[in-house]
């Protein structure tokens, strides 16, 4: 398995306040034990690009930090594109849309 | 019901290309006829802002961008996310976030 | 637009406590208002099918039921899987996969 | 990490056919080689229950399937809800919504 780009997001349930964003800031605090990986916060999620296993293990350390923070239930999503016909990442899926518009 | 921000991906299947940036490139241009609302292109999907009528509205023509390009089936996701005690934009939302980082 | 086979998910967000079905009983409630839709309670979701018009209507009045039950923040995921070479249903799809399990 | 209920699309993009039936089969298919879990068919994804890192290796075993059948490119989400306060299973979701009907 190769390079990977792959959004996630990690929501906690059940929180007692609407609002998330504290939630947020720490999800994006587990990144920085993966430096491997580039990461990209947007309004809606978090978007990774990187090899899969290493994706896929900080997925599984975002999930974990709600829980940490007192949350009972967290609901993560993860959405994997994985190409093997040529190189994929984040600025080149970007950039290949740019030039069309 | 008021302003919501929403995520947006189209896809079509079977279309016999790996590559998918035209399709793309043509559901951003779908999103000229509404002016109304804000929009940001990720390398994973289209956030928008604004009403959630607008919204849908504009999601049920990013739908039908690819059919007239010739495809013969598309799968398209909706995530609205929609908050009521307060204006909810993707600015304030990232900011949020930031701010306790 | 014609038929389409689609899964909801109406989740609030905040309501101070892990459990949610109460909440999944009154959005799954409000479908009986959509007697042309078929629908399918999953544990993850709710899988419709019907034509795309109502399918929109019937997830936009899903999205309001949390909202009357106190809820601040609604999170509700659409995923629409439209085909237009031949007719899409539920138990098609099914059928297709059991076909050549 | 305990039991999780999660949710899995694997979609082969740009195979040049609107019928997918043939790939989902394969994936259903790879599932066999994980015992412990517990599967459900819907006709918009599978379900599966289980230990929280067994899911995640199905899930990558089934990303691999579309590969290995032709596909160039594939897009996978998973979507994982995560109970700490009680056991969570797919019957015990069903049922307290049912109970609440």
């Amino acid at each position: 398995m190769g390079q990977v780009v792959a959004e996630v997001t990690v929501v906690p349930l059940g929180t007692g306040s609407a609002s998330l964003s504290g939630y947020v800031a720490e999800i994006e605090r587990v990144l920085k034990a993966f430096p491997r990986l580039k990461s990209m916060l947007t309004p809606m999620s978090t978007i990774l690009e990187g090899e899969m296993d290493e994706v896929v293990e900080a997925v599984k350390a975002m999930h974990e930090a709600p829980f940490r923070m007192g949350a009972m239930r967290v609901s993560t999503t993860l959405r994997i594109d994985d190409r093997r016909d040529k190189k994929i990442t984040m600025a080149g899926k970007l950039n290949a849309v740019r030039e069309k518009l």
